[in-house]
């Protein structure tokens, strides 16, 4: 249990985060609903692509006692923020690859029983080559910010023969302050597909 | 840990709880929100005032091991929804309190750390006398469907001097089946608002 | 100047329109940004695609006080709803076409300057055979309630070549009164896309 | 008719504007909804309180051929912006007053039958000042941005017993480019409250 985080429910305020400028991050309620599309066990193995501030890696190591988080980035500095964000939470089972998605896939350690897949431009070899390396029953999520990625991701989730294939599209207005004025801001929206694997 | 939910995230589909007509419950991504805005621990004891179906005392059951959730509600009919739900998912650690708020409040068991009001037609006096009896550092969440509401709840808790005072408004959109085809529909909006009480 | 409706703006409310169970309507807000996005001009010609209930026809027929609006609908029953709505608000520029889209295009009346098309199963050929009976410079504006369709327009039309392709989403909340309280509603969201034709 | 924009319908595009940092700008989609709550006639005196960047001014202005628009402005700078995207646009019936609201509306011309209130901090007595000058039948339109706006403009249009009152608030997501990607974004939500004074 983190000293920083000692709940057993998900949903780390943004600012608990050490941030970089220009990396992206997953907000608080975005992030909320990403877990819960995951459903996370406590043995999970999750793979974490296209990591970012690492805020899905910590909350999932938080989460799963005995799981493993393998957070895949293929920059440098990232991967160095992601490692100082598992520190100040006192994550251990956090494991940063550094590296391409899908090739560095092969290295990997562990099968995942969940995947998510928040970056990249090619969703599409990312998600097929994720999907062969996901165990039975096992889980992926994706996310969209745009209509061409959100068609690739339902496109290559129904050629996959994806089961209980879900979407929403959460729009979170937050009342923020600006200057000295509170004022009710939009975060922006973005796609949640989701999906199992069948058993066998 | 439950069969029918064997995952360390909250977010059961609403479609695995048991319902009734014209009986409220918190949709899927909202309880996920409302779940991470309570900041729930191992240990807590949840008040849940107006629990409808019951679906956030059953997450917050499974959530909180060690914890003690205490769903209040004055339909008799609405409380064995909850305790039919309670045994669907094998939760042991709810306890159903059938009465009217906030005149119940007074032979409620243990002092709150959390308290979540989603129903009600007298806020005011519901979260200042829930406010009476939360413990230092407790936190309370509240749901507004309406400008009045809104109103109502954020005064009050202004007026109590709540601390880190939060306001969220989701607007989920869920890809779903009407008929033979699929159409984005929207959640109907609600207000999120929390906060905390001070140190002692 | 409609004695119903005596104003320069558009958006007129729901509930003056007769409305028939099941029969698509476009409400209030929406049809102020799709015809917003149309650009109608005094003399314009606008194909509307799957009329439905009519009240984009009316609103665009009291517009555009030389124009001409070709309502298409393949109902009869549907087609006579708009009839009454035509007399409801004393429009007489509405011409009701009873046929099947795209095949009754050869015999609609006058090439089209703007071209709406709410509904349909066939995206693909609706959008192609309307943009090649388009004036240059005209401008075309769809509608989508699931990804599959909002993929089908949107490739269509970069196929096409539309220009200053536009893409807006409006999630409208409204205060409404359910039974004996005001509860904040959601209009399910769709998606507006629209572009022009080039000048020759 | 205006050379830029030679349509009958609002909703001109936001870039089609000058616009001056930090000087606040009704986004095309909002303004189509509030010119539709407006309800302009053809004759329409209208008050646009907090005018801005002058969209809505404009707008009214090529839509009441006959009418005509207050825009008043306390900042002279902001007065020369309206002024000069007036001249843009072709835009005569225009008078722009430089004043504080609501001292400045004893000097203001002609009684409004339309009054729009985007800004300002004492809505309480902007309202109920405006409400006074409102002819019979006419309308009041105004927006909040955070709770305390809403909750002011909404409890004051009870007391003026306010007629048909409305109030929706829309959340509109639009695709953008950002660098070499697109992204769905969304616009910051406002409410936008309505009401009409009674017939005599």
């Amino acid at each position: 249990m983190s000293e920083l985080w000692p709940y057993v429910t998900p949903g780390i305020p943004d600012a608990l985060f050490e941030q970089l400028p220009g990396i992206p991050m997953s907000k608080r309620e975005v992030r909320l609903l990403l877990l819960g599309a995951l459903r996370l066990r406590p043995h999970s193995v999750l793979w974490d692509i296209g990591a970012g501030t690492g805020t899905i890696a910590i909350e999932a190591g938080l989460l799963c006692h005995q799981g493993k988080i393998v957070a895949v980035e293929r920059d440098e500095e990232v991967a160095s923020l992601i490692k100082s964000n598992c520190q100040r939470f006192g994550v251990h089972n956090v494991e940063i690859v550094i590296g391409n998605a899908p090739e560095c896939f092969d290295r990997l350690p562990y099968a995942p029983d969940c995947v998510l897949i928040e970056g990249g431009r090619q969703f599409e070899p990312l998600l097929t080559e994720a999907w062969a390396r996901l165990v039975p029953r096992g889980r992926v999520v994706a996310t969209a910010s745009n209509f061409d990625t959100l068609n690739t991701i339902s496109k290559t989730l129904t050629r996959l023969q994806v089961r209980h294939f879900e979407a929403t599209q959460p729009v979170i207005n937050r009342l923020e302050m600006r200057g000295t004025s509170q004022v009710l801001t939009a975060v922006d929206p973005i796609f949640i597909l989701s999906g199992e694997k069948a058993a066998s």
